[in-house]
Order: C-alpha cells, then sequence, then structure tokens
C-alpha cells in the first residue's frame, strides 16, 4: 500500500516553518503499514494543488493533505479539491454548530469566516476535528483509492491522524506491516565502519534493507523490511544486531531512542545516583535535555545556570580567585563549578560548562567556541576543552552533547 | 527564477529525521530572488531520482538535490546523475587528496570507499567541500538550466550553499528581489482578525501577497513580493504594516523574528534590569530560551532548575513548611521560588514555573498538565495556574511560553 504525502503552504516552500507534519502522518502512516514514496510541498495556488494532488493519485492509493483549511482568503485548498470532486459545497449543520460552541466557550465571536469553515464539499465524508474549526475531508476516488485534506494545525492534525484516518484505512485497505529498528553507533567512522561490517551487511537476509545514517561522532544502522510479520521481521532483525556487538562492540550505544541523555537516566536509575548540572554557555539545554525524560526527578537534583560571575560564586562557591585569575571560561572554574553543584544539592555527579557562546566575547586566546566542560564523581574532578564552532546554537548544542558524552564514559567506565 | 529543492533518502520518508535542510536552503534561495516552485522528498531509489530530478527540470531552472552522496552501497545519487547526463565518473585528484588529508587530521585510514568519493561524472563542475568528504557537483543542462547534487549533512551542505553554490547562481543568472515581512499578533483569533483588517487587506497594493500563519493565541500576517526591488518593496511593506498599529496595535507583538523572549530581552536590556529564572517542570527550558540570544549575558543572572524538593529549599530558600503543606506544585511554592531566585541572585526580575509534566504523578486534585507560574517583581509576587494538556514536551514547551508571557505583560504595563 502506497501512500504520498502533500503539504500546502508558501511557509514551507520560503522556509519560513520547518514541516513537522509530514513527519509525524509518515510515522503514523508507517505503523499502520503503508509506504510512503514522496513527499511533497507546494504553495496555495490552485493549479499547483490540481496537477500534484492527480500525479499523486496516479501513483498510490493514499493521498493525505495537509494546509491552506483555514477561513482566510489565501486558503484555497478545499474549494480546490470540491472543484476536482466535481462537489459542490453544503453548509454542514454538525460541523457548524461544533464552531459555533467552540468559539463561544473561548468567547469568541462566530462570524461568516467561521461559518465558511463548515461548507463542505457534498462528497466527501467529514472527518469531526474535535479541537479546531477546520473538518478534515476523505473523498473516495474512481480508482479506488483515497484522498484526505487534514488541517495544518500540527496539534488539530495529530488527533484527526489518530481518531479518525488511521482507523479508517485500517478497516478499508488490508495492511501488512513496516519494522524500521535502528542501532546507534559513536566513536567510528562511515567509512571504517562499512568495511568492519562488510560481510555482516552482504550475510543480512534479502527482504532487510540497510541504511547508513552519519551524524557528527555517530552512525546509525537502519535496518527495513516492508509488507512483512511485524513480531518476526523485529525478531531477525534484534538478531542480526546481535550478532554486531561481537565486530563492534565497543562502538554500540544501544538502540535508537536510547540517547546518550538516555542511557545515562537508564545508568543513574539502575544505580541509585544523583545528578546535578551547572551551566554557564550552554544556559539550560543540558537540564532541559534530562528532565524531558519522564522518571527525571528520581535522580536530577537541581541544575543550576550560572551565567554570571555573581551566581558562579554565590550559589556554586567558584571562588573569586579563580574568577579573576583565570577568568570564567577556564579548566579551573569548570571543575570547581561542577564541584560546587554536587556539593550545594548532594547529587553523587555533576557535569559543568563555561565557555563563550558568542557571537562576541572571544579573543584571540579564547575564541568564540571555547567552552570547557567539567566532571565532578564521588572520588575526583577532571575537565576537558572543545571548541565547538562558531554559530551560538551549534556551540550550546554541541557542547551539550560533548558534556552529557564525558559523564557517560565515566559511567561506563565505573560500571563494573 | 523558479527551483525545485529534492531531498533524498528514505529517513526522511519515513519520518525518521525532520528535514531541516530543504529550510535552510529554501530560505538562501529566496534570500538570493529565486522562487522555489516545489520541494520534493524521494526514497534512495534509481527511477525515483531520475523520474523526479527530469520532471524538476522540466518546471524551473534551479534543481538542487541533497542527499544519498556517501560512501556507503545505500547511497547511489552521484551514480544516477552520472547516468543521466551520460557522464563516466573520473577519480578527481584534488579532492582525493582533500579526503585523504580530511581523515588523516582525524587519525583515519583512507579506504576504498573514501577513494569511491572523490570518483566524480566527468562532466560536471566540482564543488570543492571543505567540511567534508563528499563534494558537491554542479550539472549544465541542455535546456539553459542547472541541476545541483550536496550532501545532505546540514553542516556541509550550508557551507557549500554559502561558499559555491548561491554566489554561482548569482553570477550565472540575473535575479530580481523576493521580499518577506511578518507581524506577529497575539490575543485575537484568525477568523475575527481577517474582518477587522478587511478593509487594510483589500486596500494592499496588488504586487504584495498576504497570509496568514495561526498558532495557539498568534497569528503572522506575512506579506510577500517576488521579482522586486528590495529596498522599495520592503519600504512599502512596512508602511502598510505601520497602519495596523491603528487598528490592532493592541494585539501587535512586533515583526518576525520579536519572539516574545525576545521582546523581554530588549526591555531588560533598555532598562538595565537583571533577571532570574527558578524552574521546576520546565527543566531549564526558559532559561535556555533566554541565554539562546546573544547578549543575554547583560541581564541574565541565573537560572535554577530546582527539580528537587531539596534544591528547592536549599537554594531557593523555599519553606518546608509551604512544601509540606501546600506540595511542590502550588501557587505558594511557585512564589517563594520566584521570590527565592530574585533574592539569591539579586535579580530585579524572577520567573518560577512548578508543574507536573507526567506521564505520571498526576492526582484528581492536580492532574497531569497542572502548572503554576509565578512571576516576582521589585514590588510583589504573583503566580496563575494554567493547564498545558498530557503531553510531556508539549507541557513544558507551553508552560515556558506562559510563564514568558507573563512576565512580558507585567514589563509591559509598566514600561511608562
Amino acid at each position: 500500500m502506497k501512500a504520498t504525502i502533500i503539504t500546502i503552504g508558501d511557509e514551507i516552500l520560503i522556509g519560513q516553518i520547518v514541516d513537522t507534519n509530514s513527519v509525524s502522518i509518515a510515522r503514523k502512516l508507517n505503523n499502520a503499514g503503508i509506504t510512503i514514496v514522496e513527499k511533497v510541498s507546494i504553495g496555495d495556488t490552485r493549479e499547483e494543488i490540481i496537477t500534484t494532488v492527480e500525479r499523486a493519485m496516479s501513483r498510490s492509493e493514499v493521498v493525505i493533505i495537509t494546509g491552506g483549511l483555514g477561513p482566510t482568503k489565501d486558503d484555497i485548498t478545499k474549494h480546490t479539491l470540491a472543484s476536482m470532486f466535481n462537489s459542490e459545497l453544503c453548509y454542514n449543520e454538525t460541523e457548524g454548530e461544533h464552531v459555533r460552541s467552540l468559539l463561544a466557550r473561548r468567547g469568541i465571536a462566530f462570524t461568516d469566516l467561521n461559518r465558511g469553515q463548515a461548507m463542505l464539499p457534498k462528497c466527501c465524508t467529514v472527518l469531526h476535528n474535535a479541537h479546531g474549526t477546520a473538518p478534515g475531508m476523505w473523498f473516495d476516488t474512481e480508482r479506488g483509492g483515497v484522498v484526505i485534506a487534514l488541517p495544518g494545525v500540527p496539534f488539530e492534525m495529530e488527533h484527526l491522524m489518530e481518531d479518525e484516518v488511521v482507523p479508517r484505512l485500517k478497516s478499508r485497505f488490508k495492511l501488512k506491516s513496516i519494522v524500521h529498528l535502528t542501532l546507534i553507533t559513536r566513536g567510528i567512522p562511515e567509512s571504517i565502519l562499512a568495511e568492519r561490517i562488510a560481510a555482516w551487511e552482504d550475510a543480512l537476509p534479502r527482504y532487510m534493507h540497510l541504511a547508513y545514517l552519519p551524524a557528527p561522532n555517530v552512525v546509525r544502522l537502519r535496518l527495513s523490511a516492508y509488507d512483512v510479520d511485524e513480531e518476526v521481521a523485529r525478531a531477525e532483525m534484534s538478531a542480526e544486531f546481535e550478532r554486531l556487538h561481537a565486530i563492534i562492540g565497543d562502538n554500540i550505544v544501544g538502540m535508537e531512542g536510547a540517547t546518550l541523555e538516555e542511557r545515562v537516566h537508564e545508568m543513574l536509575v539502575a544505580r541509585g545516583l544523583k545528578l546535578a548540572v551547572a551551566e554557564s554557555c550552554t544556559g539550560g539545554v543540558i537540564a532541559s535535555k534530562f528532565t524531558a525524560i519522564p522518571g527525571a526527578s528520581a535522580y536530577f537534583m537541581a541544575g543550576i545556570v550560572a551565567y554570571s560571575n555573581e551566581a558562579k560564586h554565590d550559589i556554586l562557591g567558584v571562588s573569586n580567585e579563580s574568577l579573576a585569575r583565570y577568568g570564567a571560561v577556564s579548566e579551573q572554574v569548570a571543575m570547581e563549578m561542577a564541584e560546587g553543584a554536587r556539593r550545594t544539592t548532594g547529587a553523587d555527579y555533576a557535569i559543568a560548562t563555561t565557555g563563550i557562546a558568542g557571537p562576541t566575547g572571544g579573543s584571540a586566546e579564547k575564541p568564540v567556541g571555547t567552552v570547557w566542560m567539567a566532571v565532578a564523581t564521588p572520588t575526583k574532578i577532571f575537565a576537558i576543552m572543545r571548541n565547538s564552532g562558531t554559530d551560538r546554537g551549534q556551540i550550546t548544542s554541541r557542547a551539550s552533547a560533548y558534556a552529557i558524552e564525558l559523564l557517560y564514559n565515566e559511567l561506563k567506565t565505573t560500571e563494573l
């Protein structure tokens, strides 16, 4: 079963927004056993919509469209689909009343524009949008496929996909499973990795497809299989990855989902250890990564974003002498921050970062991108320096990842 | 001048990654005066690549492809393009040596797979990738257009776009400008907004196109103009938006780029005021939003992620009595956290959050999603409670936004 996803909106074409809708739709369709053959983004013009929807219908049984269903003049998806399917727009009493009561609850008047949102093509099945004013639409095509239009507001689209679209697709089509399993490796370059696992790769069952997904210091290996029995494929893929432990065991981080902070989370929980974080240049990013994981409160004592020298001194107890002598961005201060966070909060381990995120504040000796990272453990404190580029966002994101890796390595070493 | 962006990779079609490459490319092309008519994502299959590139060439002068240039078997973009342009692959000495020395610096052996990366189609202009092992390729088409292939690693692609692609496109084609200007409104629903500014919208110069971009509590209004003189268009758009102040002045936040945290940043800098943040459930997200803005060190004293009761008490001075009597998620504790952050750091203003981010920890009285937010100012402390849904990520992101809005409103009120 094949699908095409079409996202409509000039804001996507000009790069004003990142299209996360199609990512979410793709995942949900994949989970339901439907293969996406193409994702297309086009502007809000009638001709583009017609050409693209027709092309999508000719090559896939399922076409999912998002965007362009709002009440304003620039939204033309509904009118265009109505004319494509030779269907007139009629006022839908149920949807109209829903919109009216939704707005009334928020103290907003029901206008002609809102009334227009309940004008729907006669031939479509209306997909009730409990969370917004634009209903979804389900059109059956002459060829036996379906064209589905959903609002572009992510929250509303998500609910419609889960509550309406996926259940209807499952009852309408006979679907088999798609399985993806991804293993994360680190510390081995893609080309070397490919050579080392070449024999393993060649011996994979033919129905499994291997993909390499490289990122700085990390290569993810994904096995995919289409139209299979889910349990069997998942078990066989796990067994294949199991064999990799004998070949590249030291480089395996774990299965996807297991980010380094999640591995640290697991290790801390399993050992009953507590963590604290002291951040300067990373500004709360490390704390937010840990606290984003459900259950972090079991070990996460506190994060201190000690941006000013006063905060470094007053909250973390960094000595004024070190700040004056070595500067805030120094090995000494990073170590005092980590130890101060550990001591202040009663944690077992602490991470600290201090650096120059730019764009200003750099010098010849300490250019923008210089970041000191320290880890304090029950038995020692150590720090390393890394330069993380010149872009403020990149510097904080890389430095956060390095600092977490530093703690991860330390915990792994003391695992025994 | 029209362009199509093609991103290649199964990881995009299955929703494993969010495609930010096409966003970045779209912005850079728009800035150069090139209109994107379509963005397409397809899988790593030869037939799909050929069909899609040919279709793109037939409707746009510029085709930009990313992905599929790696050294491993699943990467087939280069071979496919070479055969489309009837060109054989030859070893490129310069690129080969570049890859060899790049790897040598990182202590990595130069393998046959790396050698393969320097095998390039004879007919293309090689775009030197100073930051990676996969060079870009520039093909001139018979119709007078260009097809450009870039690696999928974002950092490498960005540099190639800036250093090679955009300068070459500018010298190759005669380009006019594209201008987008976006105004942010809040607190007015899209349909009411559209009615209130209908006369203004109808009176816009015909070359300007208006789009509505709704999000929770926010509607962005974007004016776009294509193939224009940049300075003139920008001035005229600014003048149009200026007129909106008389109609919906109270709802205008500012121009895009001006997020609420950026407005707070500006107000604090302008008035020489200091800020501190005390976060429980938002776990560092608020701190990271402020510290992401260049220049935050001028006013951002400290952020304290007081996740445990101990941290709330020891670092922020929240009373154990309040914690026991009202619970950590309460109006009283939120206010004590804000005041404690203000006092501890010597800041003028402080924000605090405390809530239940889930998935566990909720109760009938305080369900998952309950968040208390407090602001402490030089003259008062106040708090409000909001429920922010049931998803952990959504709860922290909404609560962070609400808390910042609370401070923004307070600063705006005291602006006089």
